[in-house]
């Protein structure tokens, strides 16, 4: 398994971005758009597009940005929103979804990008690029819009695995500080645990071992430890990091989701009410537009799974030519930075601190 | 403890609500302010205030609406917001709090408001007033905004207690069903159980337990079962009622609140901007004043303490004249539908459903 990182690290410009073309809800003419719109941007990028070569060859053919700078991977089977993990798992050899991270796992790819079912990349994610060293469980780290200068704060785990245990969540906490550091250029980022009260005495057993392991992981790892927080503390400024278990993140994020959906339907048809307050509308309709770019999922699309030999970037399946163009773009900045080989590190050597600290109770780890 | 409800399906017009004056933010001139707010408004009201008397006295004399309806009850000492709840059970008998549950355990009042302590508050109650007969773990039911028709969905435990099993669920969904009843005189609530995802293979083990707990009493105790629902249907339309651990709850409440106040900030600073976006804010006044009044959360102000002998209206800590006022409006509503009698009803004929079907593990319940 080591000599994918090695190829990864030695990877020259242009960055080759694996990205799988089906399985959205938009189809593959939006992905194609959203990576076109990316090579435009960014010269120092390059794509392997995954899917039924027939649809994809036109699409590409239409985009002088993609130009000999993408090459098609044919794959005739798509991975439907419906499908089953574990059926994919064990019939989806042909799909694109499967092929696109074939790419990360044979070293010609540094990161892969999908819009598909989750619970299908993340499972073929992990069995095919298999947990990095010393990693329990793998997490999915999303971005919350929050007022941090760097504009979002980094949630994890939003959804890989329900579960999560002290050590699970310590590790969680090293993984979310690899990505701010990475992703958001922070040297120091401050990491805050999510639980009901921010009392030491309040919460779970595991949340209070974990509190424990995170503090005494601080140091060496080179972050600022703030302790608990609170569910008003994803959108806010007291942490840059929160780290939970997938479920309660899972629970979290799709209410943040849901609370500004409400919000924006409210905005709305408080603007439609009078005559008066639609003149009011078109006024300020830069205003408004100014707030949607800051809270638009599609700025900050991409749960990023972490703790595999390779990342890969989760768009959002509604994701547009935008949302994916914003992927790509977060994916690129994962892969120069070289943020898996510094995050396999900083595992590593967590581990040997945490092998004094903990109990030994793994059953499922480190078996590589 | 029955003479208790006898007492209260008895009490004749004015119904009388106990409310503690001290402990809140904003001191008890809010609160005076609040009650007097309500008393004029509603005729049938009537107030036992606990509290310092030389602070309230003066306080209560100045309204002349309360003239003849608000009876003031000494209690020389305050529960603070960082007293510890073991210490407030421990010493608290002569707080302001212990006295006006005191009144509703006493039988002078149906429903006691507090903007206290939350966890001092809901430790009281449950030791003064006890547990319902057959209610294992009570619970603080909160409020939602919605795009409902009742403005409103109700979440169940906001945070009472960060355990619940499958059992605790299945009551958590009777007394949702009760509250949505008597609070929002909906005949057939429609009821979801949060979960990470709506199929029914996801999630937790108590959850697919509490799934065919809740499904089973559906039909007996008159409501609908929607299934597992998301976050995102918290302030959505799919069901009115959703249930879900004190823990998750919690967090999701909050994230709900930080979220909104995030949108909030960013939609001040986006109308802050230019001349021309401040003009736009001032004709939009209207419209976001509507906006505003949507999701105030003063209108929904009260978390209710649910499956007590006895009905406690948690009100926000930091609650003015008119949080106060709606959690008074709250507390009447559900005194006046006898809401407490019904909800231990419903209960009692469950918990004979619940014995047949599911298994005995029960250590703490049914004591009384």
């Amino acid at each position: 398994m080591t000599e994918n990182s090695d190829h990864t690290t030695a990877t020259p410009v242009p960055i080759v971005i694996s990205v799988d073309a089906m399985g959205g809800d938009q189809g593959p003419a939006a992905v194609v758009a959203g990576i076109s719109l990316s090579a435009h941007k960014n010269p120092d990028i390059g794509f392997i597009l995954h899917g039924q070569k027939e649809v994809l060859e036109p699409l590409v053919a239409k985009r002088r940005d993609l130009k000999g700078r993408c090459e098609i991977r044919h794959a005739p089977d798509v991975v439907s929103m419906e499908d089953k993990p574990a059926n994919v798992l064990r019939n989806g050899r042909e799909t694109s979804m499967w092929s696109a991270l074939e790419s990360v796992r044979n070293g010609e790819a540094t990161v892969c990008v999908s819009c598909g079912n989750t619970g299908a990349l993340m499972l073929l994610s992990v069995m095919r690029l298999r947990k990095l060293p010393g990693i329990y469980r793998p997490a999915i780290g999303v971005l919350w819009p929050s007022q941090n200068p760097q504009g979002f704060n980094i949630m994890l785990d939003g959804g890989a695995d329900i579960r999560a245990d002290a050590k699970d969540l310590m590790q969680y906490a090293l993984m979310g500080v690899s990505y701010a550091r990475n992703g958001f250029d922070l040297a120091h980022p401050r990491v805050g645990l999510l639980n009901v009260g921010t009392e030491e005495h309040k919460g779970r057993a595991e949340l209070k071992e974990a509190y424990d392991l995170i503090s005494a992981n601080a140091r060496l790892a080179d972050f600022e430890f703030v302790g608990f927080v609170e569910g008003r503390d994803l959108p806010g400024t007291t942490c840059d990091v929160i780290v939970t278990d997938g479920f309660t993140g899972n629970v979290a994020l799709k209410t943040g989701e849901g609370t500004a959906g409400l919000i924006s339907d409210l905005l709305k048809e408080a603007f439609r009410y009078s005559p008066l307050s639609r003149l009011a509308s078109l006024l300020a309709l830069t205003s408004l537009r100014r707030l949607k770019k800051r809270i638009d999922p599609r700025r900050a699309n991409g749960g990023v799974f972490l703790g595999l030999n390779g990342t890969v970037v989760k768009s959002h399946g509604s994701a547009d030519a935008m949302g994916v163009s914003s992927a790509v773009k977060l994916a690129f900045q994962l892969a120069q930075t070289g943020f898996n080989e510094k995050l396999a590190a900083r595992v590593a050597s967590a581990s040997m601190l945490e092998q004094d600290a903990a109990t030994e109770d793994s059953s499922d780890g480190e078996k590589e």
